[in-house]
């Protein structure tokens, strides 16, 4: 996931994992998940989040999309404040597309959370994820927050509800906590599959840390994790009207690391929870890496990364396990990035298959029957690269994408 | 098709159709299709169309990938003089990335026609299509070019033969010929589905006319044609190594049109074959048009209309017949272009979904069940306009594509 082939090491690199908690594992963060009624039936659809400090500063990195939902266009303004007491996550809906009466709803939500925790809505972030362009049963939402409030707590199975509560088509909930040797923590839980430039549906992520770290500090670590990580994921090209990657910081342990310390451990969590949004996209069957490099600037791999891991074409092939490297090659030379194609070579899963020109190996000579493939474009123009994770293009994404919001 | 809501009448809107005539339709030339062993079977897979002139002027439009075939690096070159006395086309290999011995290949193919028509190599086009990275198998299609000059007529049959050799996954021969009342022809045929930002596979055309044109006027025209028709195609946003279309003209009618009259009757030409191409894409179930109005320019409205067209999720959706414009709007938004979602509107199949920020008809209201959809994107910012035309997001196109080259 690094954006070097060599990342700075710092100390942490034997940092404890704890896969069953996410956000209430560092101290001072309790959640709930509940089933408000948004989605039909008994499912989770609704999570609370709730700092208690003894700090509350707190950063956020947003869609891009000129088309922001509700509840971004709400969290990016609150967060100016650098402090967040709160956040509520909805699945069920996206309430993007929905007007000024759409915003009045997440203020609504806001105004509730904040009442109920005896704080201003201004320390409340709001996110949800679903279908774009209907109003979100509110009677039903805001109820839910009051059995929410009720249900807060630090335990593994909070941690795993309020995860539970954000998901759309994902298939498990995806959580991490990692601890630092001195004793700090960063948790996360995320759902959907992208960010920036990716996305299948909405992403959402929460991560919550017991370090003390100021709000600037915070945000430049934030920006910086999700360079590298969730700005890394392409599945398909898309962005959401509803990405938001929130970070909330308790300081809790009365630690206070060094930004480059936190903004590696921050990384790590960040990658991890972007390699398990990898693994349960939708419909993927393929974990792909895609790895440019021999670039003349790291822009130039990241951008050549992106149009092989977007074409569907190689993800059609990669899902039958076919090496048909050509198409690989066609979508590196459809590049704003002037290559040379006599010079490059095509990597697949450590076998070269294109090189100088011309084939250079039988392409049965590579197997990508398993779950995981690799491929390396070598430009052999710099010395500069980056990778791209993406999936395949299965038959199980066009199902559940044809067959969304009927 | 056209770029501009109006397009102007030059007089040839009474022009007699022929659909059973491609590019033998027009006076002066003669094609034949044969099966020379390069696919396995029986296949029609090498076509030869020879322009008996009297006159063998000639343009060509080629793909913009860095990664170009050897034919298009040959086809490129030849074309340099405007002048053309025969064109090869074969199925079965694309003869991409087979380094200097492939541009050898497709030397020894034009030589080789060359001979046997008694000319020179520079007079001969070369078109390949099929996986890329793979020797031709020479030998075979030198001996198939010997029996294809013997074969060479001017029947409607050696028109489809021509179209049929040339196919890859199209599903039968597309091809056309319009009569301007004058008298003059022009006919074509195409295969595959795409051309410069778009396509499925290899997009070859090859266009014939016994209007006498000269050189650059024909350039100059192909040009202007290929931008509002076959550039308007975007299936994937695929780009191929072997794009190519050829444009030759005979002057055997002994008449000379004004460049306008000849501009508008070969727009309609290729825009006849574009529709064809979008009907036979690969894997498509339906035929989606999507339009892009009151912008500030053209080129802002044809951008946005191709991130629409490219979005996976909206092609799914369709693919489902689900009126999902959520996913319009979330498309439109990943533009460069500045864009008002507060004043835009989106419209499927003449039913203003979206509008003024809010949804303002319930998406049932809308049937999606028929092959043709049109969908429109009202930026309310100017008064440009353009169309691209795309498919759907099928089982079809995964099971063809994860396929292809095992």
């Amino acid at each position: 996931m690094s954006t070097t082939d060599e990342p700075i090491d710092v100390g942490v690199h034997d940092a404890t994992t704890d896969r069953r908690y996410g956000v209430t594992g560092p101290r001072g963060f309790r959640a709930c998940g509940v089933a408000a009624g948004i989605k039909s039936g008994t499912a989770l659809d609704l999570a609370l989040i709730v700092n208690d400090g003894p700090g509350q500063q707190a950063a956020g990195v947003f869609t891009t999309n000129q088309v922001k939902a509700a509840p971004v266009l709400w969290s990016e303004q609150v967060l100016r404040e650098r402090k967040l007491r709160a956040v509520v996550l909805n699945s069920g809906g996206a309430n993007a597309c929905t007007g000024p009466e759409g915003f009045q709803d997440t203020h609504a939500t806001a105004e509730r959370a904040a009442e109920l925790l005896g704080t201003g809505a201004i320390e409340i972030g709001v996110c949800s994820t679903g279908l774009i362009g209907q109003r979100l049963p509110m009677p039903a939402l805001l109820e839910g927050l009051d059995t929410a409030v009720t249900g807060l707590n630090d335990t593994e199975r909070a941690s795993t509800d309020a995860a539970t509560a954000v998901l759309t088509t994902d298939t498990h909930p995806k959580q991490v906590c990692l601890t630092h040797p001195d004793g700090w923590s960063i948790g996360g839980m995320v759902k959907g599959a992208g960010m920036l430039a990716p996305n299948l549906a909405t992403m959402l992520a929460v991560v919550t840390t017991d370090a003390g770290v100021e709000g600037e500090t915070l945000q430049r670590a934030l920006r910086q994790a999700c360079s590298g990580t969730f700005e890394r994921l392409d599945v398909d090209g898309g962005t959401s009207t509803n990405d938001t990657v929130l970070l909330l910081s308790s300081g809790a342990s009365e630690l206070a690391p060094a930004e480059a310390e936190f903004t590696e451990l921050l990384t790590r969590v960040c990658g991890d929870l972007v390699r398990q949004l990898q693994h349960d996209a939708e419909g993927a069957t393929k974990a792909i890496d895609i790895t440019v490099r021999g670039a003349a600037s790291e822009e130039d791999a990241v951008s050549i990364a992106r149009l092989v891991a977007e074409d569907n074409l190689v993800s059609a092939a990669l899902f039958g396990s076919d090496p048909n490297w050509g198409r690989i090659a066609m979508a590196v030379g459809r590049s704003a990035v002037t290559i040379d194609a006599s010079v490059m070579e095509i990597i697949a899963n450590g076998v070269t298959l294109y090189s100088g020109g011309t084939p250079v190996a039988d392409r049965d000579t590579v197997d990508l029957s398993g779950r995981d493939i690799e491929i390396v474009v070598d430009l052999r123009l710099g010395d500069h690269s980056a990778t791209v994770l993406t999936t395949d293009l299965s038959h199980d994404y066009v199902e559940e994408n044809s067959a969304y919001s009927t």
